[in-house]
């Protein structure tokens, strides 16, 4: 999406060790506007498959997983990261292993809100490794609902994560894809 | 506002140690249409304020705070937790201590993005003791930026927060006021 390419060229800072900055209009300070320009390409793209949840992870997933929902006029579910599995067992639990932040935690979502008649869309900001894209797939394969995409504001190609993905058979829209920050340089695919 | 009303008499769930568990609507799963509404009938009152910027904290205000801030068509700010203060100085830090959960954490907001020439709306989904507001209005009196208003999703108007934000002369806009929980019985202002 050229808009959101423009904006990362213009604002995006690159830090060391593969790190893109953007949080002065996508994480910490967010450009709603941008973000819904964002939402309204996602719909136009799945807007005739029958989206009946929009599914994200806390926190820098929310913001632009609401628009969307807003757009397909369904609810938002975001999964809630813990430090350990809920053994009371009303909750959809997954493991995620984040290499960026080099932590582990549990995300959870509570049964009643997802069940085998939804069809999912999965929104998040980035993917990278795609170690909470796999988190999210793992309670949406648990609920038994239909995954029908996943969608990314910003892919970095050059990790391994959306490859995976598309290589297991999913539906990967992401809105900008990035393949390399060597040297400081931000280059598109 | 007698939608939002409506709904947590619907859907809310009374919990021991005066908790009103909403997240079948309004955290955990978010109904995104009745959250625009609620964003409606905030900028119907203070569309006329000037305002430049909408700051919440993360992560179960960002729903609602998105939806004001696209209504002002301005940026959202979501301040960040984290265990300790950054001591770089390129943040603006204030600590809050939860009495809800007993737990302590500094929240912060990189010092670019509110100055002295905003005025901001702070916009949260709960207020209680105040604790994590007045974390928020700790970050915006260091930025020099004027208080517009704090907009609250729900309100437990026999916690002290409300009380003692109104008498420090802040307007608030809360649009449910819950006044007693007793018994499992939620009662309205």
């Amino acid at each position: 999406m050229k808009q959101l390419e423009d904006r990362i060229k213009k604002d995006g800072k690159v830090l060391s060790g593969n790190i893109l900055k953007v949080d002065s209009f996508f994480n910490h300070m967010v450009d709603v506007e941008l973000l819904d320009e964002m939402a309204s390409e996602v719909y136009s793209v799945y807007k005739d498959r029958n989206i009946t949840k929009v599914l994200t992870i806390e926190t820098s997933g929310i913001p632009l997983a609401v628009l969307v929902a807003k757009q397909f006029n369904v609810p938002l579910i975001y999964a809630n990261k813990t430090d350990a599995f809920n053994l009371e067992g009303d909750t959809y639990n997954a493991f995620v292993h984040s290499f960026t932040k080099k932590t582990e935690y549990h995300v959870r979502v509570v049964k009643d809100y997802i069940s085998k008649e939804d069809n999912v869309l999965i929104v998040d900001d980035f993917l990278a490794e795609g170690a909470s894209t796999c988190g999210l797939l793992d309670i949406v394969e648990q609920s038994g609902a239909n995954l029908e995409a996943v969608v990314i504001g910003i892919e970095k190609t050059f990790q391994k994560g959306g490859k995976y993905l598309r290589e297991s058979g999913i539906d990967v829209l992401s809105l900008a894809k990035i393949k390399s920050l060597k040297n400081g340089q931000i280059e598109f695919e």
